[in-house]
């Protein structure tokens, strides 16, 4: 009873967005609106009144914007975050006495009761909000002091003053909050920029870049390719590991046993007498090559991302140096990575259950910083479900408490729950199974799943048609058709996607054996050399869907993304719409590479902040033609043998 | 990084049931088993396993029992509650060594690969668990040990032992659980007896009790009237106020402005010179009647329910002695009850905001601890929404440390935000909107919010036809057949319900006015004497309904509600099944009293315990009559005029 003010008599419920109980923050990006909703309520007949309380970061003061009534003790509001960081936010809510006093004296008034008592009543609370209220708020709250007080003033005006619109005003700006209620949590939103949302990436191996096929690619090579990748209109360029790659057990090509001995090696077999984490493989380059690699791309508007697998090669030095970072076996190896009964002998895992775990958690955390002094601020993070989710948590908000601009991308493709989880403790963005999403019912559940959910609020996909490990079946029919689809579903459904390139758009699609998702001859086993002038390139496709992407606001985030019906199953419709409701992209596709396919589309007029009946314009960005449609119900037609076997409409 | 622990890898989430991320108990009562289900996973490959962890009342140990897995990382376990009071539960997950072994050593010998190291990997595990085992359990694990570690047994031996079900019993039940997570929050049971689940209830004004018209009834009286309330069935006899009345501003008959000399005035007016809520009005008898009232109800099977109305007569002793437990006007009157334009001089609300707070709830505690003193062990509250919802938290908590055994029920017809959070913070049982749910599909719906929604942990209903203050439109016609309807639907929809009498057995029905739900010459405002024994009363099918209630446990609780579908708007069929699924209740209801209806229900034979085209029995509780039906679609008739309108099967 002691910790408690019984006199506190309004409760807050169920505020939304919260996730997992306030346990993790929802994501944002610069320039967003935060709505807000919570029940509201207090007992009996008083009116409540409520504020959305909210707290840019590093900042201790709270500012209140004020949240309005919207049905059966449901309350909302909303507020613009501008800040990178983390933003904390909750609700605030009160019973407000003039509010019930001018509701129960209007009444009182219309039933013919005499009111001179709840006029004096009114006028308490008055002097009230004068010991509140500033400025020009103040000197008005004074002058309707005088004239309720004064002589001059008959009955009926001075209600008409208490009971009018102004007062009320001025009474709401200044409440009298001394018994409110704030809900017991403090929640939090992680806000990013925008590229934490929206954004093309390009994966290529520095060391298949050279022009010259007698020679291995190094990272000048890859400045050199930065025209082509930004000319695709490519946000972010990602390479695979650039460190040192161990000789024990290396792996030879094709994921060959044993390497001879010019193989190149995995390069997430890291670290070699060479160096580890912190170090440049030599055939690639030196760390100032690095270094002017990402200034030059940011020339480009392109930034390089880096990939952070934390695990090592039998010839890691921290194998040596911190043997107690890995687990042992009772005949004194260290214990290599297995899947039994397979082996990876080349790879030693971090045991992140070492009683050292303090300062191995440091020294990766070392390893993040190192890379942002390098000025990298784009993590795609290998495998993070194969590491400890509470080391994550903690290197995550580290590094972003001291440079709120950096991005994690979370390779993981595992269990439901633990892709989430992922998400939920700190990861900016997160693959997906969109790779595996081939058919109309599939991806329609899909999209509705990461765009119409709670999900939302956490997990950012980044869809990728293919990645080195993943050689899908539907791409090793070498379709070009297929490929088109892919490319164009990934980039529309999801504001953020990637291609792994040159094979995608030279459409490589021989696997190392049929059913598997391997590459033959990859990339990460053996060095390669591609032919990007090639006449069959996608090139120019991905470069014209990169650019419709730029220039349509709705394909900037998923948050109103909404399918529509069709009566074919071979064709997937659906749209997006800016955050404005300025600019609106409807998508059809025929996933079906082998037929022409057609029939009626049923759209959902509002999604497309359209009218029932009304007229309206179907502008194909791809091809340029404009369709002339009236109402939910129009016909589509697409022919995958003449060019491409999808519509991207902007709605004009 | 200090307070954490960075090696505990299992992560515990979305524990259900939780009520409001843990804020609110769950409630159940003796006898009930908790079915706990939570997503449990680690990073990586290694195998966890989970266990449920419980602590009965005032048991500082907690007891731990197994929770299997169910797919997608989502596991499931039971325990069950034995004793009154508040059992507190939560989840507890830990990495698997020895499963996780077992596994892998199993893969690798499939595969034909040396899995020397291995076995002794295993032993070590082995003995980690002898630190751990207790008793029989310690000797097996050291038997265990000695043969492995034995010279005189062969590799493959020791491997049939290693990868034996008896070890993998030994090591589950010994786990190492050093590095285990618990899950963050600890959840609260509310553990009642099983009246807060069934019973029937029935309500009568003592002060018509009498059987001689002449004079007013007293606590005599309503104990001469045990064996009529008990002999229709009833569990609970509940009494409207029985404290001294207050004189000021006393309501006549028929709620009339002015009381005449005589009018007995309303016994929520509570209080006068005679005193207040520990007092006994003087018309009524003594403390000592009334002890001997609760006492001789206990005889016939009875407990009496009190009711709890925090508000207080202008005459009341507490407005003299505590004038600041009430808000005062300017003019320096106490302000009276209004709901503007509406006055109820004859009441003060007690103000819950005073500043002496704290001496109010020890007060108002202090009138509940009277009445437990009395014997009472239900309490009815009125209108608990509109008094302080941290007050009645808290209230409730203690009185339900002290005595758990306390049922309250809240009588609040409001908003579905405040109904809900009365009982989460505490009330055991709930009124509701059953008396205006007159149609299939809004019966069908509420009965659906409240048996299958999370509102079924706490929220527990109770059904009422009819209340002093609710005389429905549909009783307004004195239709014998919509009596019998709504009775039925109470007593066999909620495993909680009541009724009104004798007004309702004796179809009482005229309006103070049209379109009111005030009764006509209402024993809220004057006394009256009833006619028992007339023909026309609805006892006896009163008496056999609630003897159907009794001997049926499918009709104790609501937790296996199913309603079923019927191909006429004007029946309404729904089931009960028991827990264990021994007895199983079907109900046909003719919702129209006027005519007679038929037609096809279309049963879900699962949620009957039946299989797809099964011959079972409908044994027609009400009349005795058998039906002979095969499976899911059966027709039905029910016609008002004949008998009851209604069946009450027990599929057989």
């Amino acid at each position: 009873m002691q910790q408690l003010d019984g006199r506190k008599r309004v409760v807050i419920e169920t505020v939304k967005p919260e996730i997992e109980c306030g346990r993790f923050p929802i994501k944002r990006v610069v320039g967003d609106s935060i709505v807000v909703a919570a029940r509201v309520f207090a007992d009996g007949h008083d009116m409540v009144s409520a504020g959305l309380i909210y707290s840019p970061p590093a900042c201790d003061d709270w500012i209140q914007v004020k949240l309005s009534a919207t049905g059966n003790d449901w309350w909302q509001g909303n507020f613009t975050v501008d800040h990178l960081g983390v933003y904390r936010y909750s609700v605030r809510g009160w019973v407000d006495r003039f509010k019930t006093w001018r509701r129960d004296t209007r009444k009182k008034l219309d039933a013919g009761q005499d009111v001179s008592v709840d006029l004096i009543t009114g006028g308490q609370l008055l002097v009230g909000a004068t010991e509140r209220a500033h400025g020009s708020d103040l000197i008005r709250l004074r002058a309707f002091h005088a004239m309720l007080d004064g002589s001059g003033v008959t009955l009926d005006e001075k209600l008409e003053l208490a009971l009018g619109a102004e007062l009320a005003r001025l009474m709401e700006d200044s409440p009298d909050i001394t018994l409110s209620t704030r809900y017991e949590k403090v929640l939090e939103v992680i806000v990013d920029r925008k590229r934490a949302v929206f954004g093309a990436w390009y994966e290529m191996f520095p060391r298949s870049a050279s022009p010259d096929p007698h020679r291995t690619g190094t990272l000048a090579d890859v400045e050199a390719r930065l025209p082509y990748v930004a000319g695709m209109g490519f946000d972010v360029l990602y390479l695979p590991p650039i460190h040192p790659i161990g000789r024990a057990y290396r792996k030879g090509k094709n994921n060959a046993a044993a390497a001879r001995p010019n193989d190149a090696g995995s390069p997430w077999a890291i670290g070699s007498v060479e160096g580890g984490h912190q170090s440049i493989h030599p055939d690639l380059g030196t760390l100032d090559d690095f270094r002017r690699l990402v200034e030059r791309s940011h020339d480009y508007g392109v930034e390089i991302a880096i990939d952070i697998a934390f695990q090592c090669s039998p010839d890691h030095p921290w194998v040596k140096e911190h043997p107690q970072w890995f687990r042992h076996r009772p005949d004194g190896t260290i214990q290599y990575a297995e899947n039994p009964p397979k082996k990876y002998q080349d790879i030693y895992p971090i045991d992140f259950e070492t009683a050292d775990w303090e300062n191995l958690w440091k020294a990766l955390h070392g390893v993040l910083r190192f890379w942002l002094d390098q000025g990298v601020r784009i993590f795609r993070v290998d495998n993070p479900h194969t590491k400890a989710f509470p080391f994550w948590e903690w290197v995550i908000r580290e590094v972003k408490r001291e440079c709120p601009s950096v991005i994690f991308l979370a390779e993981a493709f595992t269990r439901p729950a633990v892709m989430y989880r992922l998400a939920k403790l700190g990861f900016t963005q997160s693959y997906t199974y969109f790779a595996w999403k081939r058919w109309r019912w599939e991806l329609a559940e899909y999209a509705r799943e990461l765009a119409q959910t709670e999900a939302i609020e956490y997990f950012r996909p980044n869809f990728w048609p293919n990645t080195p490990d993943i050689l899908t079946d539907q791409l090793q029919t070498g379709s070009r058709a297929m490929y088109q689809i892919r490319l164009i579903l990934a980039a529309t459904l999801s504001s953020s996607y990637g291609i792994y390139g040159p094979v995608f758009e030279l459409m490589e699609h021989e696997p190392l054996r049929p059913a598997s998702e391997e590459y033959l001859d990859s990339e990460k086993y053996q060095v390669r050399h591609w032919d990007l002038n090639s006449p069959d390139s996608l090139a120019p496709l991905i470069t014209r869907v990169n650019q419709i992407r730029r220039e349509n606001p709705a394909l900037h985030s998923n948050w109103r993304l909404q399918v529509h019906e069709t009566d074919n199953d071979a064709l997937l419709c659906y749209s997006k719409r800016d955050a404005k409701g300025r600019n609106t992209i409807l998508v059809v596709v025929n996933l079906d590479p082998g037929r022409r396919q057609w029939g009626f589309i049923h759209l959902d007029m509002a999604a497309l902040g359209l009218r029932w009946s009304q007229e309206y314009q179907a502008h194909d960005l791809l091809t340029g033609a404009r369709y002339g449609w009236l109402g939910a119900r129009n016909y589509v037609e697409l022919d995958p043998g003449a060019r491409v076997p999808a519509h991207i409409f902007r709605i004009e």
